[in-house]
C-alpha cells in the first residue's frame, strides 16, 4: 500500500475538475491532503468530497507548498502561469491541457499505451487530448502486433470537449429550437444543437484545425511511432459527453480481423462491444460515465488488403481527461515515481 | 419549351414526396396534370400545391393510366409493387427507392454526373442513395480532372433520411431528455437526441451496412468506375435534415489544392464554402433547404503525397432525393427522352 500523498486539483469546478475530484473519492486515491483551487470567481464556494464540504481556494503562488501532485485542468495559459510554481514547490503536475504535451522532455502519458514514459518526468506530465487518447487505447493492441502505418480518422466530439457551459449551451439551444425561438451561441462558435460543425480549434499552417493536429502529433509521440501517417478530420456534435470516432488503419500486410478482436476484446481500457445480429455497435449514451473506452464494427476494409475500419465511442471526460490523469498519478504513486 | 407532361407522385405524403410537390411548383415544372398517389391510410387527405388543394389517392393498378412519369418515393416494396404497372401504362418511373438502383440495365443518374446515361432507359431511372449523390456531386469535378482511386468517407445522417417521422421523434426524444425524462425509440432502433448511432440498416456478409455499401457500389455505377476502391462509415446524428460527410480521396499522383478548390468552385450542384480566417466552413444548418452541395475543408492529406481531406453537407431531402429526382425528370423533358 503506498504513502497517502498531498494532492491539488487546479480549476476544480471545471467538467474536467468535478469529474476529477469524483475519481479520487471512487477509485479509493491514497490521499493524505486535497486542495481545490480555481480563479477568484469561485472563491468562497465548496465542493463535496466524500460527505465533506471542501473549500475552494483562489489559487496564488503560495498554494502549492505542501503539495505533491497537481492536477491541472484549468486550461494551457493557467497551467503555463503556474507551471514553475508547482515545479518549484517540488510538486509533480499531471497537466490536462496542451500546454506542454508537445515539449520533448515532457512525457505524454496513456497509462495503458506508455507508462513507462512517465518515470522519466522533470516534473510536469502532460495527459493527451481526448481524442488522441480514446483512439490510443483503442488501436494500441493492434499496433503491438503489426505497426499500424496510416490512420484516416474522422471524429463526432461532444459538447463536453468545449467545457461545461457548452454542455449547457447545447441544451438551451435544443430548448430554443424546439420552442420555435433562435439559438444563441455563446460559449460554442456555431448553434450545437440539431446541428455540427467542423471544430473550431485554430486553424494551423497546413490547413488542419489544431484539434487535428494533437491527434497526428500526440498519437506518434505516445506511440513512440513518429513514422505513423494520420490524417484526421475533426467534428463537433450535439452529444454532450462521449466522444465518438470512424477510424480507418493501413498496416504493411493483411491484419486478420478475429485477431484484432481477440486482441482488443484482453486489452486493458477498451471494451469490445459489438452484436452483428442487432446491429447493435458502441454509442455514446452507452459510453457515457464508462472508463472504458468501447470499441466495435471491427471489419476487413474492402476498399485496402491491409485495411482494417473500427468503430469507437468513450466518455470525453473520464478516459479522455480526468479518469487518464488519475491513472497517471496512481502510477506515480505507485510506483514511487513522484 | 418542352410540352407540360403528366406526373404522378408515388408516396406524395412523406419527407421526399412534400418536397417533390414543393419543387415541381418552384421550378416550374411543365405539368399537364399532377397526381398525387399514396396507401391507404392517407386516402382522402389533400396536398396544396400551387395555391390548390389536390387530393390524395389511393394507389391501385389504374392510377398510373394517362401518366407520362411517375416519382415513386414511397420506399423499396412499394416501387417494386408497382414498377410493372407503371412501365406497361407507358410512364416512365423515376424510383427514389433502392429497389432497381444496381439493376444493369436500370440506369442510375445524379444529373451533373452522368446525364447521358438516362437516355436508354427501359421504363425505369433510379435515384441514388442520398449521401451517394452528395458525395458524387462533390467529388466528381475532381474525379473528372484526375480519377480517384480510393476513397475513405465518414457519414453523419441525419434524421430525415429515416423519414418524416424520424425527424419527429428526435425532437421528443429532445424535449423527454431536457425534461429529464426517459427518451422513446419507436421509429429508430435507439434515442438518437444526443446521441448518434452507426446507420443501422442491415449487415451484409462483408461486415459493411447496407447503406455503406450503397455508398460503394453506386458511386461506382455512376462514376462508371468499377476500379475505384471505397470504404465508408455511416453514421446517424441527431441533425434534422442535412448529410454531411468527411472525404478522404487518394489519387494516383498529388492532386494540387487549388485545382481542386476551382474545380469545385465552377462545377454545377456544388457549392465552394471555406473561410479559413474565421473558421466558418459547411454546416447542416446553412445546407437546409439548399439546392447546392456546400464543399470545403479541401485541403493537402498530410499522410498520404496523392491524398485530399475534404468536408460536405447537403439537404438530404432535396439535393439527396427529391431535386436529384425532378432533375432527372427534368432532364428527360428537355432531350425529349421519356
Amino acid at each position: 500500500m503506498p504513502s497517502p500523498i498531498r494532492v491539488a486539483i487546479l480549476g476544480a469546478t471545471g467538467a474536467v475538475g468535478t469529474e476529477l475530484l469524483e475519481l479520487l473519492a471512487s477509485r479509493n486515491f491514497p490521499l493524505a491532503d486535497l486542495k481545490l483551487l480555481a480563479s477568484p470567481r469561485s472563491a468562497g464556494k465548496t465542493l463535496e468530497f466524500q460527505g465533506e464540504k471542501l473549500p475552494i481556494q483562489v489559487v496564488d503562488g503560495s498554494a502549492f507548498k505542501d503539495c505533491d501532485l497537481v492536477l491541472a485542468s484549468a486550461g494551457g495559459s493557467t497551467s503555463k502561469r503556474w507551471a514553475e510554481e508547482i515545479t518549484k514547490a517540488g510538486a509533480v503536475m499531471v497537466d490536462n491541457s496542451s500546454a506542454f504535451r508537445m515539449v520533448p522532455e515532457v512525457p505524454l502519458v496513456v497509462p495503458e499505451i506508455n507508462p513507462e514514459a512517465a518515470q522519466n518526468h522533470q516534473g510536469i506530465i502532460a495527459n493527451p487530448n481526448c481524442t488522441t487518447i480514446l483512439m490510443g487505447v483503442a488501436i494500441y493492441p493492434l499496433h503491438q502486433i503489426q505497426p499500424i502505418q496510416r490512420i484516416v480518422v474522422a471524429t463526432y466530439q461532444s459538447a463536453s470537449g468545449a467545457g461545461a457551459m457548452a454542455m449547457e449551451e447545447v441544451k438551451h439551444q435544443s430548448r430554443d429550437i424546439l420552442a420555435g425561438k433562435t439559438p444563441q451561441a455563446e460559449i460554442l462558435p456555431y448553434p450545437l444543437a440539431f446541428n455540427l460543425f467542423p471544430h473550431n480549434s485554430p486553424i494551423t499552417d497546413n490547413h488542419y484545425c489544431e484539434e487535428e493536429m494533437k491527434m497526428v502529433q500526440e498519437t506518434r509521440k505516445i506511440f513512440a511511432a513518429e513514422e505513423i501517417r494520420i490524417t484526421a478530420t475533426c467534428v463537433r456534435v450535439p452529444v454532450l459527453r462521449a466522444h465518438s470516432e470512424a477510424v480507418n488503419l493501413e498496416f504493411a500486410t493483411p491484419f486478420p480481423v478475429d485477431l484484432a478482436k481477440t486482441a482488443i476484446a484482453k486489452a486493458p481500457g477498451v471494451k469490445l462491444v459489438e452484436d452483428w445480429q442487432k446491429n447493435y455497435f458502441p454509442m455514446p449514451i452507452d459510453a457515457t460515465g464508462q472508463d472504458d473506452v468501447l470499441v466495435g464494427r471491427i471489419r476487413q476494409d474492402i476498399s485496402h488488403p491491409n485495411g482494417l475500419d473500427l468503430w469507437l465511442c468513450g466518455d470525453q471526460i473520464r478516459k479522455g481527461a480526468a479518469l487518464n490523469a488519475v491513472q497517471i498519478a496512481e502510477l506515480l504513486v505507485e510506483r514511487g515515481w513522484l
